[in-house]
């Protein structure tokens, strides 16, 4: 590994100038008008992967943006990582508020800033950077290597999906490697092993055809604003728990280690408030604010809307009323096991005085890794390697849906291994990528290959 | 009397052609966008006053929008009645639920379709149209008539009782007639002596300073939008009694005449409830549909918005939520009290973890009056010679706060004879004037008129 860590050294500026121009390119996937760009970044993505050394680096076009496939599987017996990344990025609007262009890279403070920097294109390239390190120095690689780099992730991955299923045998690996999440903490690398899952559902409401005189009718009938407001607040009760009947049945509880290892890390709830500016932290109770975010299901109102809502008074009762709710769900909580409980209960508690009309809206599986997995191990003490410093390991409250994805199609575990900072501002204006942990993250991956290859 | 019916019955179509007229002018009062279209309609009813023969006709100025004021005060010895009513009108939303544009009369089946088509413009005119039959007809009038017309009646009649106070010998009259009000049944003349009164709030919470990933965040932070439906159905129990503190302290019970007199009334709940389109009919327990109208406060939500209400679905947490609050009230309720009380309560319940802001928007004094006052007496006539039925005596559910400031300031009853439908829409979509009631309203008036200069 001495050469191949030499190597990474000594190409440190040469990595950011390459990343610079990846980042030039403005590949923002929601956009139509910009299909050009993110064509052009699927053929800079694969150019990238040939001059690394892989042996293909192919473009796959999907009904959406392209797919582009990478792989050199020249280590018959070793095992296969296979690398999940996306090239394309989020829109940039409000644009006044970055302080350099967003298409147009800049070095602040060891901080380079653009769009995509930290999510995910930074993060794409580490692990390309670490092959070709391994494949410059040494003529092949300790494991064989597969790059899935798509260009739909900020758009919901609508045909990564069966993208998979119809390359299993492609795609076919070990394990996945993925780089697209933050560290718990600015220099403390984090791995993490658990996400969320999503169950999300609109409800609508109607108590009357036309919207009613709130002094000629009220009192006499039913406000599906008010129905709505009694329906939501029942469905937690004093302690914060949700009500729905069998709704905690196949949560896995919290264990005693887990507990303890959350508690070690640097979290302050008042730095946590301030940062967010809430005047105080709540939640369900016996639960730690981490514990909260990361292990325990919610249930949450996302929108609300009845009746008169502009400037003024208007005096009227609602015709209909309507809330989007979600469950952020935790291992082992089966979102459609949960959306058929929570019809259920909306049948049973919504009031005959107004009509009820419940629409799932869409879902993802809760996941958690085992800690003790090899690879897991292995992204550990590669972390410790590049960084100089023993990992931590968290979980996330969001969901990356890829990752069941890969669990379910390809049957493999998933090893998230995020060099992004919780102030990176992906999706916001003045993204940034901390140029340290962008090459201790390409140390990270050559000695995450490197470990893999002797069996960890 | 025979010369001036038969004035009215030859400009029956006239009349529709003058209203139409009045009813294209947007005149919103809640709407700052519109404040030149309100005093556009303030120079319009001047203008009609003045064709119909009025000796004087002003416009006031007022802090908000104009004053109307027109007079005849030719006969010395006899009666001052005084005709309130408004120019403005409520605003419009939901624009496409609207069959035909708000501002563009329409007939349908004997129906006039408009924006304050009944609530109150048709009402409006139909006194002003009274008045010049008579003059035209017989050069005089049988009583003193001044007019009162304000342009904010739908937002709550802010600056005229400063008016009143401050016009007290202009406006001096010995009753007020206003018809603001609907018939209790289609077909069924109606006499109303008793309205509730209102307070009206607009709560604001916020529990972040901007909204968050519900994923990241979901579990560990208050969510306003959650919060605001708590605090919401706190506000009943399962009764349907209002839980402030102190609420029912001031009011009147229902008297067992009233209780026998409201059930004579041909009211039938699945009539009610099918004609607005509700499932079921519901309540505070122990009361009749009517009772629960008339004689009971309630408390209801107007409007409530918080975070995404737009197509599909999106995680966040709100950062804000807003809703619009009011309550009905009834004699002896006093806004001012109920206000504070309210004020008092939402503090005591909303939680630390959000910031709360109460903003009072209006409030009305509820009012009751002798059935047996003459000018009652005298209305009840006009009714019958007008529509060749005898009235009913009721109650409204909804406020027309002037009655109290007249019943305060100038110590004059109030009558009111409101020949709108149970199912006009004011408020909603749709709004619509029964025209064979204009008619009937128009030759009423002028036999109150009469009446009242025969000393009824």
């Amino acid at each position: 590994m001495e050469n191949v860590v030499s190597f990474i050294r000594e190409n440190r500026d040469r990595y950011v100038a390459d990343l610079v121009e990846f980042l030039k390119i403005p590949s923002i996937s929601s956009s139509t008008r910009h299909n050009q760009d993110t064509e052009r970044c699927a053929r800079f993505v694969a150019d990238l992967m040939r001059k690394a050394g892989l042996q293909r680096a192919e473009i796959f076009d999907t009904p959406g943006h392209p797919v582009v496939y990478g792989e050199w599987c020249q280590a018959p017996g070793r095992p296969t990582v296979l690398v999940y990344g996306h090239y394309d990025v989020q829109p940039v609007d409000p644009l006044d508020l970055w302080v350099s262009p967003p298409f147009e890279p800049a070095i602040r403070n060891g901080e380079l800033y653009a769009r995509g920097s930290a999510d995910d294109k930074g993060q794409v390239y580490i692990h390309i950077a670490a092959v070709e390190a391994h494949l410059k120095r040494n003529g092949k690689l300790p494991v064989n290597v597969k790059f899935l780099v798509e260009g739909e992730e900020e758009v919901g991955s609508e045909n990564l999906g069966k993208f998979v299923d119809t390359h299993r045998e492609m795609l076919r690996s070990d394990v996945v490697l993925i780089s697209d999440t933050a560290m718990f903490q600015r220099g403390v690398p984090s791995i993490c092993y658990g996400l969320r899952g999503l169950c999300y559902f609109q409800i609508d409401l109607r108590g009357s055809s036309t919207d009613l005189h709130s002094g000629s009718f009220g009192g006499a009938v039913a406000n599906p604003g008010y129905v709505l407001a009694q329906i939501l607040a029942f469905m937690k009760d004093r302690n914060g728990k949700v009500t729905i009947p069998g709704f905690y049945k196949d949560v896995k509880p919290l264990t005693a280690r887990e507990r303890k290892e959350f508690k070690r890390l640097p979290h302050s709830d008042r730095k946590y408030a301030r940062d967010i500016g809430a005047p105080a932290l709540t939640g369900e109770k016996g639960y730690s604010t981490l514990e909260r975010t990361w292990v325990r299901p919610t249930f949450e109102v996302n929108g609300i809307l009845a009746g008169f809502t502009g400037e003024g008074a208007k005096t009227v009762i609602p015709a209909v009323a309507m809330a989007k709710i979600s469950m952020r769900l935790v291992p082992d909580q089966d979102p459609d096991k949960i959306a058929k409980l929570f019809e259920r209960h909306m049948k049973k508690i919504c009031p005959r005085t107004v009509e009820m009309k419940v629409t799932r809206m869409h879902g993802g599986q809760p996941w958690v890794a085992p800690i003790d997995h090899p690879a897991i191990r292995a992204a550990a003490k590669a972390f410790e390697k590049g960084f100089g410093k023993r990992p931590v390991y968290t979980r996330e409250g969001g969901s990356i849906p890829v990752v069941a994805t890969f669990a379910d199609v390809l049957k493999i575990p998933s090893v998230l291994m995020g060099i992004g900072v919780p102030d990176e501002n992906a999706h916001a204006p003045n993204e940034k990528l901390v140029l340290e942990n962008f090459h201790g993250g390409i140390l990270s991956s050559a000695h995450f290959l490197d470990l893999m290859g002797r069996g960890a």
